[in-house]
C-alpha cells in the first residue's frame, strides 16, 4: 500500500513528491512513463522561472530540469515507469490501475497536465520549440520587436495576439474564418491595434526553416499562396486536458471537473473527492507556467501529508 | 500614472514584477523599503525551491534570491524604496499614499506577506535562522534523526509537532498552559505520537548557543528550571498578516479579507477589488513557501496584465 500516488512527472508532480518525501511521508511514488521533467523539457529556452536566470543565452528546459529531477528524488521520492489507466476509490483506498498491475494508494495527487492541440501543417513538429510555440507568455519576448504569427480564432488566440502586440513590431493572425469565436470586446480591442494584421479565410500549409530555426511559414488564402518570413509562430488551435485517468467506465469522472474538463479545485488544491488532489495544467484557471504548477505541486504535496497524518494515523 | 503598483519586494512581488514587465507591460513600480528579496533572504538553508539544488551546504536565501532580483529587474521593473501607507480606489483609478507622495496607478499586486509573531525570549533574535525557526515545512527535514522543540499550543504548533514527528527522533511540545486551544483530534493525534513529550506550564527564558547555531533553551517549568539541549526551535505562537496598506481610516479593509485578516482571493488571484489582486503570504491559505509565493506571483502579474489591456486599452 503506498501513502501517496502521484499522477505524472513534470514540475507538477515532481515537486509533490519533494514536498511530501522531505516532510517524511515514506511510500511515496510519481508514476511517469517517461523520463521525469514535463513538456518544458522541450523548452529551447526559459527565462521566466524565478531564480534560475542567463541572459544570454537563456537557460533551456532541459537545464531547469535535471537539478530540479534530482532534488525532488533525493529525499525518497520513487518513479514508475508505468501508464496509468485509471483512478478509483473503495472505502478510503484508491486503486491505480496501470499498464503492469494494480496499486493501492491512501492519496492521489493528478498533475497530468495538458496538450495543446495541433494544427496539422507540414513542419509543425520539426520547428515546435524551435520558432512555433504554444505559449506568447513564455516565448513572446524571444521576439521583442520582430514580426510573429498567430494561428487561431477563439479568446486564447486573440488575447495571445494583444500580449504579443504589446511586445512585437507586428503580429499576423491567421484565421481558417472570416469570423472569429472570440468574445466580441477581445475582437474589438485586437482590431484597434495598430499592428496586429489579420489574414482570413487562410490556412498554414507549411513551416519552413533551417536547422536554427523558423524562417516563415506559407499560407494559403482563397487559393493565393503567401509566404510570411517569421521567425516566431503561435498556435493557438484549443488545448486538451490529460483527464482520461479520471475518467469511469461510464464516461462520468471521479471528481468534479469543469465544461472544459479541467479539474475543479479550491486554493488548497482539494478536488471535490476527499484524498485526491490536482497540481499544474490538469487543474481550472492553470495560469500554464512552469512555476505556478510547482507552486501547486508543493501546495497539494503538503496537503496530503495532511490528510493521511489526519485520517490514517499510525 | 503607473500601469501597475506591486506593494511588497519579497518572491511574490518580484515574480508578478517579472511576468507583468516581460509581457510588455510599461511604468511597472515595485514598492519595497528594504532591499528586495523578503523575508527568505534571512534563512541560512533552503532546499526546496524547486530546480535549484545543493546537497551540502545547501544554498542560502540569499543566494537564492540574488539573481532572482536581477532577473526580475531586467525587464523593466523599477524599484522604489518608500513605505506604502494606505491604498485607496477613487473611479478606476488607485492611489497609493507612500512615505514620500502619493502616486496613482491603474491595477494594485498586494504582496507583503506576513510575519511570525515573537515569543520575546531571550536569544530569540540571535539563533532566528541558525536553529530557530517558525516555519516546520522549510527546516524540518535538517533536523532529520535529532531532538526539537516546538512552543505554542495552538493548532498550527501541534500539526507541525506531528509533521515534525516524522522526521526528527524527539520533539518536545513546550506550552504555557495545560490545555491546547488546539482542535481535539489534532489533540489526540499528537498525543499518540510516541516520539512527542509535552512539557506544560511551561516559558522559555533563553534559547543559548554559540557561532556555529541553537545549543539548547532554558525553561522554566512551574518554578524550576530545565536545560533542553536541541539544535532546533520551532516558535509557533501565531502570524500576523501584513495588511495594513489596505485598511481605510475607519478601520475596514478596501477589499474583502478573513477573520483572520487574510485577504480573500480566487485562484486567479483576484480580490473582491477590481484591479486589486493579491499574492504570497498576504492571501487567504498560503502555503508559505516560496515557490508558492512566486507562483501566486506569475497569476497575479499575468491578470493584472489582462485587466488593464481589458479596461484601459490603448
Amino acid at each position: 500500500m503506498l501513502n501517496l500516488a502521484i499522477i505524472g512527472g513534470g514540475p507538477a508532480g515532481l515537486t509533490a513528491g519533494l514536498y511530501s518525501t522531505r516532510g517524511g511521508l515514506k511510500d511515496v511514488v510519481m508514476f511517469e512513463v517517461g523520463m521525469p521533467g514535463g513538456q518544458i523539457t522541450q523548452s529551447s529556452e526559459i527565462e521566466n522561472y524565478p531564480g534560475v536566470f542567463r541572459e544570454d543565452p537563456p537557460i533551456t528546459g532541459m537545464e531547469l530540469m535535471e537539478p530540479w529531477v534530482k532534488q525532488a528524488m533525493h529525499f525518497g521520492l520513487k518513479h514508475q515507469m508505468s501508464e496509468v489507466i485509471s483512478i478509483s476509490k473503495e472505502g478510503d483506498i484508491f486503486k491505480i490501475k496501470t499498464d503492469s498491475g494494480e496499486v493501492e494508494a491512501r492519496a492521489v495527487i493528478v498533475a497530468t497536465g495538458s496538450k495543446p492541440k495541433k494544427a496539422g501543417f507540414k513542419g509543425e513538429d520539426e520547428f515546435f520549440g524551435k520558432g512555433i510555440s504554444t505559449c506568447a507568455t513564455c516565448d513572446g519576448f524571444f521576439y521583442k520587436d520582430k514580426e510573429v504569427a498567430v494561428l487561431g480564432g477563439g479568446d486564447t488566440a486573440l488575447e495571445e495576439a494583444i500580449y504579443l502586440s504589446n511586445i512585437c513590431k507586428k503580429v499576423y493572425v491567421i484565421h481558417r474564418r472570416d469570423k472569429f469565436r472570440a468574445a466580441p470586446p477581445t475582437i474589438e480591442r485586437a482590431k484597434k491595434r495598430e499592428n496586429i494584421e489579420f489574414i482570413l479565410n487562410a490556412t498554414i500549409k507549411e513551416a519552413y526553416g533551417n536547422e536554427m530555426g523558423l524562417e516563415g511559414i506559407i499560407i494559403e488564402q482563397e487559393g493565393k499562396i503567401i509566404d510570411l518570413k517569421v521567425p516566431g509562430l503561435f498556435v493557438f488551435v484549443g488545448t486538451e486536458v490529460n483527464n482520461k485517468v479520471l475518467k469511469k467506465e461510464d464516461g462520468s469522472f471521479i471528481c468534479d471537473v469543469n465544461e472544459n474538463g479541467e479539474v475543479i479545485v479550491d486554493l488548497k488544491m482539494h478536488t471535490s473527492l476527499k484524498g485526491l488532489f490536482a497540481a499544474g495544467d490538469v487543474r481550472v484557471d492553470a495560469p500554464k507556467q512552469v512555476v505556478c504548477a510547482a507552486g501547486d505541486g508543493a501546495t497539494a504535496g503538503m496537503e496530503a501529508l495532511h490528510y493521511i497524518q489526519e485520517h490514517f494515523d499510525d
